[in-house]
């Protein structure tokens, strides 16, 4: 459509401000201009959508997903990588990394000459964007695999990221690493020096390693909580130092499985809205039927929301970004949907140095927007200014 | 000296105010007044100390203290716990709670008719005050028993309790216990109805189990982090419950041993300077050479600030409260001399009920005073009106 859209009668949460009644106006792929309802000039030239109070919030922006409905990234598939910008819009997630998992070389550089080729030929506005690639290992630690395959893991080597990085045409944005192996500090620096965000996970670091690490350049941990060394009172670990060091950020994985809910509460009390960012690490089952799915080349059973290995090891989640924010909500009594939206979009968009287009609501920035009911299930999702997804039951005026 | 003692020229952190140039007068065993030296009106009558700028802040009360300078409270002798109260005004305490330790039925008994009896015809002002009895153990978990003899340890028991009430004259203020084990929710009822502080310790209990202690009654923990059940993820366990839940205080021991500084930052920067209780876990060495001691029939090494059995585990502690003031004020940037109080004098005095007379300073209150230099040094401690320790060097007009 080359009408601009206009969303009325919206409860807009925009950067800085609520406007408990207001209007987004859309033109292209961006927004161009939010108001209060009293300023707003109808004109035949638009598209005018009335969204009768409902609330428009920034589009989620998910760091770290494998996967959704059938598709992930290790296929190294032009079709799977379709198949997922398609799918999250569902859950209101408008752009996000592509995330590797532990394969070995060949698979990794399949998956990372996929990525690239996706990202220059076939991204489009109306699906949800492929900001870069999270890599995922094999660059961490053999103890603390979790659903990494052990025998893919190596040290990490600034030669090999090289060459990655070189066929992912530069794509790579963000690897989650253990600092603690064998070249590990040499690689965070190297991948700050090259303002690739840094993540420390699957880590056995000790706080002073941690510590080290940050010095580094690391900015973030992966999966709070989930594989990574524990908190000792006469070793603080990775979970320590997450909770007390502000120069991390944490993602969680709030689907209360992974973590029990008074668990995000303590996350949330030690790192508050500005420093956590919510996550799915979802796989290829979500969206699909409990069954019996793969990941990266092992066996995972899908039953009632969780994805193991056979051995009873998670495997990822089938998680949606949709219901984090509700789960968020809900375990935390004193987190608010402004507090979620940090922890969804302007956070993220923060730490991959795009909050200039994504992460809030204000003119000038791509018109990536959820549309939630007072539940807070996902209405309509705008993809860059187009409706990539909109619920059954809502309604369209 | 049936003279009026008046401290002038002194920094008193009194309740709720700083004074920064300020007199406290001292009638008997109490505080008569206190004020702005712009107040002060000399007096013949009164022996007068110039503290010349120096700091009074509230005596501190250590409610986990099993001796100090060769004496144990299980000694059961007069003369152990008359070396004690001489003892422990020169780190600043000027009231504790004796603390008993696992042993046997008739080694606890006559631990607690001793102490009995030294509170009801021993106890005189001028020494540090017993409050009462801490009774840790042995109502433990055998899991979680660090330095509390295995072989004593029993399952929580009413009437062995009421035994040993009887026998202690009513003085038993504090119980750490496991409410996990048998009959410990029962306990933990009976204690509280009979307000008895109940501190969770020495326990293994799940993150359910403490919430249905903390309806039963429990409002504390023994030494934060140290014989308790860990922090998992999907198990917050008795750590991750003292942090999240804020009807617990938490004893911690700062010395910097038992838990290294960034667990120390963690703890208050989860529960504040509000939940927090400075405690020492001290045992017969403090202030003895290194050397072998004994702990509850068991061998304890003292070496350089340490003490622990012949396997290797903490056995108590060596620490002065007045090092764990300093300590605390060292490892956390945004903790001040006023939280520190909260922590070593507010804190404990809530906990017992005695805030009507101890714990802050003002008019009506105990005289229980602590000078402090800029270095956090005692130079004096008062125990109720009389100058119980003075530093060698420091001066008095």
């Amino acid at each position: 459509m080359d009408q601009s859209i206009v969303l009325i009668n919206a409860k807009i949460y925009a950067e800085n401000q609520i406007i408990s009644d207001g209007f987004i106006k859309i033109d292209g792929m961006k927004i161009e201009e939010i108001g209060w309802m009293t300023h707003y000039k109808a004109n035949d030239q638009f598209y005018v959508i009335d969204l009768q109070g409902q609330t428009v919030i920034p589009g989620m922006i998910d760091i770290h997903t494998h996967g959704t409905s059938g598709a992930d990234v290790m296929d190294a598939e032009i079709a799977s990588l379709e198949t997922i910008v398609r799918a999250l819009p569902q859950e209101g997630t408008t752009s996000f990394l592509a995330t590797t998992m532990t394969q070995s070389d060949e698979n990794i550089s399949n998956a990372l000459k996929n990525a690239a080729s996706f990202i220059k030929n076939h991204q489009k506005p109306g699906q949800s964007e492929v900001l870069g690639v999270h890599l995922e290992g094999p660059f961490v630690n053999p103890r603390m695999a979790g659903a990494q395959p052990v025998d893919f893991i190596i040290e990490p080597e600034i030669p090999l990221f090289e060459k990655w990085q070189k066929l992912a045409g530069g794509t790579i944005k963000l690897v989650t690493l253990a600092p603690e192996q064998k070249g590990g500090m040499e690689l965070t620096r190297y991948l700050n020096e090259n303002e690739i965000v840094v993540s420390i996970g699957h880590s056995n670091a000790t706080f002073a390693e941690v510590k080290m690490a940050i010095g580094a350049g690391a900015s973030q941990v992966t999966h709070l909580f989930n594989q990574m060394k524990g908190l000792h009172h006469r070793e603080p670990g990775v979970v320590g130092a997450a909770l007390l060091l502000e120069e991390l950020y944490a993602e969680l994985i709030v689907d209360g499985i992974h973590i029990c809910p008074e668990m995000i509460q303590l996350a949330y009390q030690n790192k508050k809205s500005e420093k956590l960012i919510l996550i799915t690490d979802s796989m290829r089952a979500k969206c699909l039927k409990n069954g019996n799915y793969d990941l990266g080349g092992q066996k995972v059973i899908v039953k009632d929301g969780m994805a193991v290995l056979e051995n009873g090891t998670l495997a990822g989640s089938v998680l949606k970004l949709s219901d984090a924010l509700k789960n968020m909500l809900k375990y935390c009594d004193d987190c608010t949907l402004e507090d979620v939206i940090k922890m969804t979009a302007t956070n993220p968009a923060k730490q991959l140095q795009i909050s200039d287009r994504k992460g809030s609501i204000k003119a000038g920035m791509d018109a990536d927007l959820v549309v939630l009911n007072n539940d807070y299930d996902v209405l309509m999702t705008f993809c860059r200014g187009i409706l990539s997804y909109q619920k059954e039951s809502s309604m369209v005026d």
